[in-house]
């Protein structure tokens, strides 16, 4: 990273190992866009003095962006945002029979004054990009790599079409 | 109230002071069942160190009973109970579009350890019955009280349906 | 039990046998805790009148909590309710194609006057962990355990946490 | 009624007296076909003995089908069949935020073996129909004016279709 | 039978064959129970003639229940009832991604006039039940049998029950 | 309308006449675009004889294409659709308490076979666009008011947005 | 086809290539209809400039109806709509862990002005019939496919129920 | 604002004039915040050329966030999203009658690669709230004016707890 900082920009963190399955996409892209991160594992219902003092050091230890997965009850984005004015990124992740829907409305139905930017159910994928973009904001190269990726993508989508596309007229069958 | 204490016994705290509307009735409910307690405003959100300071204490300020009511993303119940095991009881309250159904399903979908118990969305006056019931497992007078006020209930009903009961014959027409 | 007690204080009970595959939690955890317990089958729609003696009978045999746990329509904990002053916690279990949408709704809707303290869909073990905290009111040695169990919980996290975490900067890939 | 009885053939029962706002017109209904019927208040969960009582002497008493109305967890229909194996008719009142959803799936969604008709939330007329429908299948006075009934709807739907009626061309507006 | 009949009393019906899955447990049941009936396939999108005809022809045939079974849309239930005054079961079968939602409001929001009785997503078993306990409303030795099978199931549950209650006391462990 | 026909190419029906309250604005729409159209109220559940006919005699009269709007069970659009094959538009109108959600699943989950063209739920005037752009796949006179209409949306959403767009910088309230 | 064309009528598009799982059914559709038509890959979030492109082109190059599938968000049925006056017809392609309602929603709730024909979730077969009765409006060859088509699946649905149905009387089993 | 900034940083669009009801909250709340910004009108379904232009031109403008609010179907957020790389904020607004659950999942429910950071239905000051946390990531004035607003926004509710904590003794009523 052109940018030379020995701090990890997005801290990642879910609610239990299990949510491991979903999050660490979150990590494999911010690794591909080359951000500075970590990872860990911070319960607000098992260790909410953990929480506590995790959400209350963000600033000081110069992390921009957090990425929140939980699953259920899904309190855990939503208490690091009380706690901080960095912007607080959630997950929702399918951990129970509702399939996410609980989760999402946990994550998402913030009052007034608190927001968590909410993804899809189990896009960590998408949290990463959208912490990847508030990074960029002040950081060039990074901003290029999302251009990049962007037209990779669309490259990717041209070539599948162009593979996949197809016309028929009827006297075709005869 | 016989037992001769002179500490709350339940605890009610709510999100907000729009939380009032729905939340006094777990306060006058109690009253009427001369449960001791106290009401407060922590927000989950607004105050989490409060909240934090708050749950720490509970055990040793003798509260036995928590009630707690919020809305939306409603993640006081939650919290008090990650951080206290003393039983918490929770109030979804219907503060957003969706009317309720985020706050039944961020306070009831628990995870596995920290359980919180749900009543009906807006329903405090059920918050406090159950407080009171949970009071009453040791407390003879409180329990004979409950036991007056079931006794009460089904009068009440059964009078009501004595003066809407109705048979109808069909000659009654003609 | 230090307390000793020769009674069941919780009384676990469910619709059918098909329910124990979600309700021995509930059994396991309040063995875990060492809170006597007895654990039947009563079925409010196949066999209302048990269910009638049941309930009613629950008080003189000095059972303090009662966990029910229901599939679909659900009537169980609420009819038990109905019928006694104890606390009452339902489990709504996830039986049917609505994933248990239906028992939590029917479950937890209950009308003023007569609580049900429900829990998450299919989570017994916060059922017999919110009995605990109950009978934990007058039981100190019950809430030890219940304290010594948060920590050992919070333990666990914060050494699954240490395993998995990771910082990533980029020049670690060349 | 021409098969000369004096005994109600259908009683409609609800959990409260505020129910019959919607229940009234299940009477109404009933009445418009002479079919000799009972309204009472019959509360699940405030007057559970009434209930068993009540549920338990239908047959005796030659009742031949029960309309039971209720709201929120609506327990009373499903506990009324529990008890008899005459028909029980549900109807799901809007007595919640949940707009009757809370009710129709506590109604709905009994297990094998105790079945509960359910009709739309709200509609004790179509509750009441469904109830001469059943009386109807042995009086054929009754079943008559089923017919006539049905005749009646269609012409007046038709009537009103008539007045309603309109073509359009563009020249018209020319 | 002792009522001496050569006509099917109850007449179930379904969508298409693959509703048979479902449905047939109607059949099974009525078999139990003795209830002379008939199976058979009207789909109400595809066949809508013949659809016509049998509703409209079910009176006269001496048919006094129909069991309609449908899934998705589920239009069959409805349109049987709109055309006949007999009393029109219908049981939403879960067939598409929704899980039999979208069935269950399309069978149970009737308008007023034209009701239909519903039973749970794919409860065939309780649509059987509730048809023939409408014909024992004149039916005696039918009405017998409902009754023996009520104790029936309840003697089931009762020696589950007793095969399952446990009971523990902690000095168990030692 | 250079086309110079005498018949109604669209025909709007709808299950009652409160329903016109939605409706009407499907009428409205197919005369601004100068489409010759008829509207007729047609139940399914309580004209079946004359839905029956009505559909069987669509493609008779040359009509191209029918609106069809229906609350709660919604059949009207299915049944339509079952009868013709011309294009049936489905308009769930929000007649119940569920507010339009279960006419959107009756309508719009129709089995394979058998499409109902459904629209947002009271969106009376989209289902007349849908119309006037199907009869404009063949009118070009109508196609040409299509694009016209077009052009005009944009402009009053441009023009709109000319008066309501500003810049705000911190030393405007200096 | 009679009608002499070389130009597609009917253009399906879709999201993404994982979506052909679902659509293939609308190319066969429409290829059993003998009706000219191409198939391709367009993402509304991953290529938005040919969106653009192949939504503004679709009337210079004749095309008559477009047929979209989307999962998730589903923007491409609307995006169409929005830059085209031919009728879109959209799938919602079930692709979340929410089954297709989050597509349903997001396809069929269009805002007044600009319409998408939406069908049942993942039914892209009914979507090809639904273009195929659009351009069948004006190619009266088509049409007859339909009718007989029609005609094909009445005499299935007839010949397996003739297949299927059975009639039972008790004394069969004695 | 001490960064000397004369371009817009946040850049606020809404489908419609009817939405300002909703957004203007967040117009208000950059303004207290003092972050310059731009407010426009911008329909994806009615000026999709604008959207098309508008989104293509963000990052040359020097515009770092988007706020897009939108009701129903809601495309807006999620189009401008596919057209640039800077992080694009949904409201989802309640504007139809599924009480704004439609927008939400319309928004939410982005496919991996494309991320939209939503917020609570209708909460437009959250979305601003989000935005000026993502700019103060590089500009500490405006960091600190969040820090501040935070403490603010504890001590109000700390000031109202105050004022409106209450203990309850039994005695006080005698």
């Amino acid at each position: 990273m052109s940018e030379n900082t020995r701090r990890p920009l997005v801290s990642i963190v879910m609610g239990s190992a299990s949510d491991l399955r979903v999050m660490q996409a979150a990590a494999d892209t911010l690794r591909a866009f080359e951000v500075p991160h970590e990872l860990d594992i911070v319960s607000a219902h098992r260790t909410p003095d953990k929480l506590h003092a995790y959400a209350g050091g963000l600033i000081e230890r110069g992390i921009e962006v957090v990425i929140a997965g939980a699953g259920g009850a899904a309190h855990l984005p939503g208490m690091i945002a009380a706690k901080t004015v960095i912007p607080v990124i959630g997950v929702p992740v399918a951990a129970t029979k509702l399939d996410g829907m609980d989760a999402l409305l946990s994550i998402v139905q913030m009052p007034a004054g608190v927001p968590v930017a909410t993804v899809a159910i189990d896009n960590a994928e998408n949290a990463a990009l959208l912490a990847t973009q508030i990074v960029a904001t002040h950081l060039p190269a990074v901003r290029a790599r999302l251009l990049e990726h962007k037209r990779t993508l669309a490259d990717r989508v041209l070539t599948t079409a162009a593979e996949t596309a197809t016309v028929y007229f009827p006297d075709q069958d005869r």
